[in-house]
């Protein structure tokens, strides 16, 4: 069967008050859809997206050069396979690719949103997806899905509506972050709010725009999605010319490889959502936020779950999923784990893999 | 005895040819030493320092709110004895603390060097300390010694000048950067560089500052320079306040540590030593540059080395000071490793540590 994609824009008018205490009167969530789904609405699948995510998961439109981010994953006959399951990605609120966030316009002032465009969680997410649930008359999600910043909407899933999540797959995520991811997402945001284009937040209404400082945050990241092992295959210490400049322009191949990563990723991302993004992953603390209650309310899901990690992966590293499957297991919940080997580093989890694949594969195929 | 700590520049009068071909007709070296040179001028020790380091090793002024930078391993009874030693500590040429470099007036036109002065690398510092080494009137180190970019010094002081060097202690080092090592100098170039005050580098005739983008420079470095696990130890997901702001402020104790750790940077450093130091860094790799000559070179030393990791230092890992230990068994030299527990990461090379200590001062005790 084709992938049958389609993409649509749910407006949502249910009010949504937000972890921060703010609130939401409406706001739209873009997203696609992939496959059908059954007579019996019972095989939609939700697909979370990561930091620099969206809604274009799978497929590839006219005239563009690249398929959606997961389309080794997502399709006829792959792992997230198509031909069974209806498959919906949204751009997560807060986005900048057609979800309302910073980069809209506000209706009721007529301007953009910018600064005043409020931090939401991870937890958030989850509130609006499941207003994009009802809005797609769907009654539960056969399985929630997400790696990194995904893998944590996937887990908030399964504490927040036990009854609506049937099964759940946690790739490449932690259950919170260390001081040193912290640390990496503070020197990110610094990097674009030190940007005097950023204008505090402001930039579109200025028009200007904070490339410089997106782009660093943007080279900052790919090293840390990357593993040295495979920066090592990858570029080595591989001169761009054969001899040595003696100056400050592009000396060796990474170099060459980080400022292009920052130049492009500028032309199509919006730094508000950046920081929003990176916020949210450090606020992730089910565990310290729920506390006590966690327990109680583990023992309302049914769900299964799969966590998956990568073993060169050291942004959130196999040790850290663990404790996911720790969490799960001391509650008794039925959980697989799997280590895979790569030497892909954090990125893994969006790379052709066969055990990775066969992996998920394997988990799909027996969903109930 | 009293450490008899004495500041001093030399002035240089031997034209030096730089690696990048450029030429410095005279530079000043400012250096510290501590201890008496003995009659026979037998005990004199080299300490090479690192990245953001400067001349000012051990021993406090006046007024000044910290000791040296390795005030702990040097001094009368420490491991670095300066009841037995005679210790020169050189600001190495481009630093920004007293010798020739960037910030410093070009005689020559008048105006800051900024901009024009030349890259420099671990061979051209050698060379410049052998010219110290002339104009101290000393015939020899009895042991030169550095952490990180020290420790590759020490290493060239090695193969380049055999007959001069009779102990060899390199600390937290590597025989060259990794494609990642090399990837977060870029990135913190980067930040320099795009900082619209840096001007070119022409910043001081300018009079402005690319404090912002060095400040940056700098919160990466020190993620580098901690271990995930001293991080963990020191803050963890402490917040600053006991509620969340959801704002872009300060949330987490790690974040204000960063903070502060790049503005105090900022006071005290400049930004073109900063890029320099790291490109010196990034080029050093003595294997590929010497080729087949590296044997012969080796051949000639009669050195003793001693080289020392930390666990945690993910910076340069063990197995990196391990390479530097094959090169030297591989030909032959004597060679004590020590892989010290420490959780402290690379900074680990500058803390207190008692097996570590205990190492350096077993090593330099017996100095012949």
């Amino acid at each position: 069967m084709s992938l049958n994609i389609k993409t649509e824009t749910a407006r949502i008018d249910d009010e949504i008050k937000l972890s921060s205490g703010k609130k939401l009167m409406s706001y739209d969530i873009k997203y696609e859809t992939y496959g059908h789904l059954s007579d019996k609405k019972d095989n939609a699948v939700l697909i979370c997206h990561a930091l620099s995510g969206n809604h274009h998961a799978a497929g590839r439109y006219k005239g563009e050069e690249k398929s959606g981010w997961w389309d080794n994953m997502i399709g006829p006959g792959k792992p997230i396979n198509t031909d069974k399951l209806f498959v919906v990605c949204p751009n997560n609120l807060g986005g900048c690719h057609g979800s309302t966030g910073p980069n809209c316009i506000n209706d009721k002032t007529g301007e953009y949103f910018g600064s005043k465009f409020p931090i939401v969680t991870v937890s958030d997410w989850v509130n609006s997806q499941k207003s994009l649930l009802n809005h797609l008359n769907i009654p539960f999600w056969r399985c929630v899905i997400g790696g990194s910043l995904g893998g944590m909407q996937s887990l908030q899933w399964s504490l927040e509506y036990p009854e609506l999540i049937k099964n759940c797959i946690i790739i490449a995520a932690a259950p919170k972050l260390t001081a040193q991811n912290i640390a990496f997402n503070e020197v990110a945001r610094q990097a674009i709010m030190k940007d005097p284009d950023w204008c505090g937040g402001d930039y579109l209404k200025e028009k200007k725009s904070p490339d410089q400082g997106l782009s660093l945050a943007r080279m900052l990241g790919h090293i840390t999605y990357l593993s040295d092992d495979s920066m090592k295959k990858k570029f080595g210490r591989d001169l761009q010319q054969p001899n040595l400049k003696f100056n400050y322009e592009v000396e060796f191949e990474i170099e060459s490889y980080l400022r292009y990563q920052g130049t492009k990723f500028v032309s199509n991302f919006d730094a508000n959502t950046y920081l929003l993004m990176t916020k949210s992953l450090d606020y992730f603390d089910p565990i310290k936020d729920y506390g006590d209650k966690i327990q109680r309310m583990l023992s309302k899901t049914t769900c299964k779950f799969l966590v998956i990690s990568f073993t060169s992966d050291w942004r959130f590293p196999p040790h850290r999923s663990k404790e996911i499957v720790e969490l799960l297991l001391d509650n008794n919940k039925p959980v697989s784990y799997a280590e895979i080997n790569s030497s892909g580093g954090h990125d893994a989890f969006l790379m052709e893999n066969e055990n990775y694949f066969k992996t998920m594969d394997n988990f799909i195929k027996r969903l109930r």
